[in-house]
This record gives structure tokens, sequence and C-alpha cells, in this order.
């Protein structure tokens, strides 16, 4: 299948999607962010107190979540009806796992609502920790899984490995 | 060093910048979208045509630079005096990797702003080809280096080894 | 009932409505912004002659019941489909008391969107005129009503006392 | 003094601060959410845990104070140098204080940007609580102190009669 | 027929599309950018090599026209299906006619969709040219044709004399 | 003079403005609203009662001088010191003529800003009269005159021969 979001001369167009069924979508995304050990141990013990690194980060993605459509120059305006944004710790080698969930019932899929959350959420995480590390690296940022919609279900061959 | 976004009590907190020097800054940063060889030829071949998808990336990622305060919640508003968005060909694994550079005479420095326009972009890729390739992975996305400012200039390892 | 924004483990979430009816629902707030009496003829004078504090007020409120998503962090993204803003006089102690209501078919309420457009009526009414009067205060910002949606119709007390 | 946003025939203008000095400007106002001793409870007892009720309105107003031009139609854009939101929960009546203070090197003031954070913070309670109690108002939003510019120092008078 | 937006004392207010039927609305609206042969030939000449200025402008039509009710005061926030921005040479007077067509299942039309497309995509040329040519002029940004709703379709006289 | 937004391959870029001076700046730009006699009346029996259409549209134009980098992907970030938008009634042919002014100092002029204060005050008064007549035309768009800055000062033709 071709590009859809460039005509036939190339030139950028907005998928029209409004002869498209509305159906309930959701799509979930994953990313990662690779950092020092000391400074998971920093992000780790102000988790214990206050949960603050990680709470504004869950936030931020939330937030951009919303607005995907005025940061992503070709993607559909969407309300999305709900958004989860999780973090896991790795130990090997010391990083965070950042998934996030976006459902909508709507016309079109909210695959970019998803990686843009896992995305802005890790920006935030860099934000917060870079004047103790500037080396951490944001990384393995892919969709999980997306059902709803006329193409269906897609689940990504790492789960199907599983 | 801690982490100067978060308090002694881990309170989110805007840090105050007020008494830094204004001095010059500049930052860059590094990023790759992984895909299926046969995307990356629909992406170049386009390119070829009209070099939309790429362009249409390139201009997202400038326009996040400049929204930077407005999507990572504790970076201060910055106005920017130029941004780089440049896009080159990797054969293998077959992918797209972006260079973003921002400048700027602040208080501040601009990482965040190199790191969000590269990261945008690359989203950017994805959101043009998702349609062909949902397996793509944003990875590798980190700060090459940056100058000015009391911190000082730094480079990543992997350009002091080269 | 508990706090449906935070879930059990007290993280942020953004609550999903996508299986909530779609019903009309409209919500109206209320508040006041005190002053001098002074301040209020200024206003007052100004009125008469071409209505700008109170125009501008006005529309600073219209416009961020619209942009309520991207002011709260975890409100749901609307397409509200009307709203007013209404000015009145009080005499003692001098004030404006300002009345929003929002309007929509959609899966969540609009109180929020009431409670804003007030809030920045007042903040709006506060910025023209605090070179004349800095202690002015915003206050008794309140929901008066609201109607759709499966928590029903709730009315404030100081409407049932009447 | 007059009103300084509108011109003599009463339309709204953008004053014109190109001739002002740049001086470092400190501005901090206060307002409080009154709300039912069980919501208090609520919010306290998700506070103990993990903080998410005044956590989460701790960046909203962070977040308000960076964008406070965009939301007040006549206010300049400014890029502030620092803001701080904090809260303190008073028993009689329950209710919770909110407290920020903006900071700036620019030709205007930042009263706007604090009562903003302030008044976005108080919103962003209301809207995680309201599910427990539609009865919450937000009040006595008001300027406490200010410094820098050529109006000089203003104290409200509740700090004077201390 | 009268002005829609402002009530019978003539204040301004977002008028209530509640009970508006949700139907299928396309607009399209078009202006020109007249210019210097030079600059015109400046503009060609790049966009034989790489389709820079027109697909910047393109762009920016097609993202203005997500966010028109963020710019336009009194519009409803709409969820566009679809946009399209293009161009066309005209020699005589050297200028750049643009074209934008907006479409939409909703409540109301768009036709400020489409002419926001248009004029932006037209303040966009002139940026990118004014370093060659400050005297170029937007002129003649109009309604084509509109169609759904019940006002009905709207043809402008220049089609139907056709 | 060649393009400043466009590099020697024909790529899009933000030009880098961190080594040009602060200056005092200001820029100048008209444009045209052309209507039905009858859509002009009543505009002006609406001016006479309460001014909002063009209180409105004044307003719209101010807002939008402010998000001019918001708009104009190419743009730089500024924080405008002032912006004035007044509107002028011409009877043949009946139109409504807007002036918009800004100001700042800094590195970069602001003649997109006055044009796009003008473009979107345009778009107001069609949106708020287009229930009455669908068939206006914004026309005439264009920079009266510049100064500050490397380039100087620019003064319109039409200026110059009177």
């Amino acid at each position: 299948m071709g590009l859809t979001h460039t005509d036939d001369a190339g030139k950028a167009k907005m998928v029209d999607v409004s002869v498209k069924d509305v159906t309930t979508r959701e799509a979930t995304a994953v990313g990662t962010v690779e950092m020092k050990r000391e400074t998971l141990d920093l992000v780790l013990s102000n988790e214990v107190k206050k949960g603050d690194v990680l709470g504004v980060a869950r936030l931020a993605g939330i937030m951009a979540a919303k607005r995907t459509a005025d940061i992503i120059p070709l993607c559909h305006p969407l309300g999305i009806t709900g958004v989860d944004v999780d973090f896991e710790t790795i130990e090997e080698p010391p990083s965070i796992e950042i998934t996030a969930t976006a459902r909508i019932a709507s016309q079109t899929g909210v695959e970019m609502e998803a990686l843009t959350a896992v995305s802005v959420a890790a920006l935030t995480i860099y934000d917060i920790c870079k004047a103790a590390d500037k080396a951490m690296v944001l990384t393995g940022i892919r969709l999980l899984k997306k059902s709803g919609g006329r193409s269906g279900t897609y689940v990504a061959e790492e789960l199907l490995e599983k």
C-alpha cells in the first residue's frame, strides 16, 4: 500500500475521512528512556517521595495526546475519549519503559495519539533529568497494537512471537 | 548533580533562570526512524518527485521546536533564533536519520528544542508512512552536543570516540 | 463517590468516556470581581462609550471555553456548540458578576467550560483595570447548575433555597 | 489612574511597552478552593499516597502561567524565567489555599501570570474532584504583592496590617 | 438576514448549533498573492528544485484550517475530516492563486476553515518571499462555493456567470 | 535578493537571526473587506449600539499578532511590545479598511505580525457577517511601511506617490 498522506504528484494533503465509519478505536504504543544507573536511582528515589518525575511525564504525555493534531501536521483533529500513560522500571540496561493507550470513537485511528504520548513523556523525563545526565537516549518508540477501523487489528510481531 | 526540576520535597517546579547570563547557545540532537526497505523506497521515490514526506517532517520539526515550552511542561518559553532539521538515508538497517540544531541567545539552553524537533519530525514520518508500514521504530533519539551557558560544552561520547 | 481522575494508585488519568451516551448537556457557572467603587465607575463609563472592558472580557471567556481541554490537563477535548458570557453590575460591594453558560452534545459535561469562561473573563477584567486598582478580588466562582449526562441535573443549593 | 488597556475612544489596545525599562519583576498571587470536609479528606489521602491531585494542579498552574498571553487577550507575550505554585490545607472552612509566584526580567510585570497560575490550579482541583463535590467554590483570588517596574512595589493591605 | 454572531443588544456570542443537523459539508475558497515577475520566477525556480515555497505554504494552510476556531474568536471548534490546498501560477499580473477546500460532517459549515487556509497560505508565501519583494499584495480572498447545511448550497456569482 | 527562508537546495529553514542587532522595529499593514451596502449598514448600526463586530475583529487581530509564529511556519517567536488595530469605513465600494501597526525591540521585524493582524481581523469580520453576505471579499492586504533593522525603512509606493 502506498503513502496515503501524499497525492499522486507527491503533494502533502490531509486524508479525507468523511466517508469512513465511526467505530471504537484503541491504540497502544511503547518506548524507553535509557539512562545511567545513578539517574534511574534519582528518578526512583524521587518517585518514592512524591512521584514527581514520572507524575509530570505522565501528565505531559496525556496533554500531548490531546494536542496531537496540533503537533503532527497532517493528523486529523480528534476528541479522544481516554488515554493512559504508565511506566515500568527496567534494571538492565537501566531504563524506564513508557506505555500509552489512547481510545476514541471516531473515523480515524489513534496510533499517532499513543505514539505522541510516549514520545512527549520520554522527552519530559529527559528534560527533568538532563542536569544529571545528558547522555540519556529515547529509544524503541513503536506501535504495539491497534484495533478498530477498516484496516482492522494490528499487533506488533514482538507480541505475536510471545 | 541532582534533579533541578524538583525541589527538596520532590515537587515539580520551573527552575528560576532570572539570574543566569544571556549567552549564545546551540544544541544538536539526532534520532532515527527504522522502516521496511519498501517503505524507505516509497519515501525516497516520493522525495525524488516533490520531497513531500521529508519536507513535511522538516517543517513539523521546526514548528515543534518553536513550541517546545508548550509541549514539555517545565521548559522555559524561549524565542529561538534559528533551527535546522536535516535528513540522511541509511541503507542498513533501512532508516532515515534526523539531525536538528537549535540556536538562541538566552538564559537557558536549547537541548529540549533540538530533541523535540527530532522527535516530532520522526513522528511525522511515521504518520505519513503508517498506512504502508506500522512496524516503524523511532530510535536512538539523543543529544549530540550543546554549547553555551554556565554548564559549558557537552559532546556525546560517540563523537569523542571518533 | 471518589475521585474519578485518579486511579487506585493515585496516578493521574484521563477518564475513559467512550462508552458514555452522547446527550445534550448544559452548564452554568457564576463568579464575581470585587473592586473599588471608582474602578467600577471607570468600567461603567467606558461601557457607556464603547463597551470595551466587558466586551473584551466576554470574548476572552468565550475563547477560553473553547480551549478548556488545552488549559485543564485532564479535561476531554470537546467541540462545544455554544457559549454565552454575561455581566451584571452589583452596587454593594462594588463588583461585576459574570455568568457563563456552555452547551454541547457529547459524552462528557461542560461544567469546566462554564467555570473556565467565568474565570478567564474575570482575569481579563483584572488585567484591563489593574493599572487603576490592584486590590480587585476574583471571588465566588462556582457551578450554578448543569443538566444532561448519567449523573443527571445538578442545581446549587443557593438556587434551591430561593 | 485610568484604564491603560483602552484608548480615549474606549477601544481595546495592547499597551505599548517598548520604551519601558527591562527590570527584574516578581509577583505573588493567592486564592482558595473551598470544599466539603469529605472532599478535602479525599484530596489529602490521595496526597499521602501519590500526591496526584495537587501535583496535577501545580503543573496546570505552571503551564498556564507560561501561556498567559495566549489566554488573556491584551497581555504581552513574556518569557517568564520562573514560577512556583504551592498549596496549603486550611481546616476551617475546609479548603486548599494556592500561592503562585512568577518571575521575569522584562518590560512588563507578571501579575497576570501569577493570578492565572492560581486560577488554573484552582480550576484543575475542581475538575479532578467534581465527581465527588460539585459545590466547591474558587474564592479570594487576588494579588498579594509585586515588585519591579516603574510603578514600583505593591503590597496588599492584608499583608501591611499584619 | 441579520448578523447571527451578535445578539439583540449587539453583544458577541457564539451561535448555538446544538439543534442543527449533522450533515456533510464542504467549502471552497480562493485568493491570490500578486508579486513582481522576478519574485514569481524565484518561487517557480525553487519549485522546480524542491517545491519548498509552495510546499510550506500548503502545509501552513492545512494546519491553519485545523486551528480555525483558535484563530477566529466566534468560530465553533470542529474536527474537519479533510482539507486540500492547491496553487496555480498566473502570468498577468504575475501572481499565485491559492484554492482551499475543507470538508466535515458536522453541525456547522467550513467556510471559515477554507478561507483561513487560503489566507494563511498567502501570508506564508509573503513571509518566505518578503526579503525579495515587500510589495506583494494578498487579494481577492473569497468563498467560491459551499454545500451542506440548512442554508443549502452557495455558489459565487463569478462561477454562475461562467 | 533571493529567498532567505530556503537554503541552496530549496529546503525550508528558519533564518538564523542570533547575530542580528536588537533594534526597535515597527510595521504597518492595511487591508480591506468589501461587502454589500446592506452588510456595511448592518455592521455600522451594530457599531453605533455596542461596537461589537469591529470590537471582536480588533481583538482577533491583536491576539493573532501575538501568535504569528504559531500560525506562520517559518516566523520567529517574538515578544511584541504593542499592536494597534483600527478600522475605517469606505463608502464606495462599500467596505471596511483595516490598519494594524505592530512594534517590538528585537532581532527580526514585525511585518508578518502586522499582516497577520489585518488578515485575521478581516476573516473575523467575514465570520460575523457571513450569514448576511457570503460574497464579501478580503482584498488589498499589504505592507504600508516598516522601520528598524538592517534592511532599514520600507515605504510602499502608494505612500511615496502621495
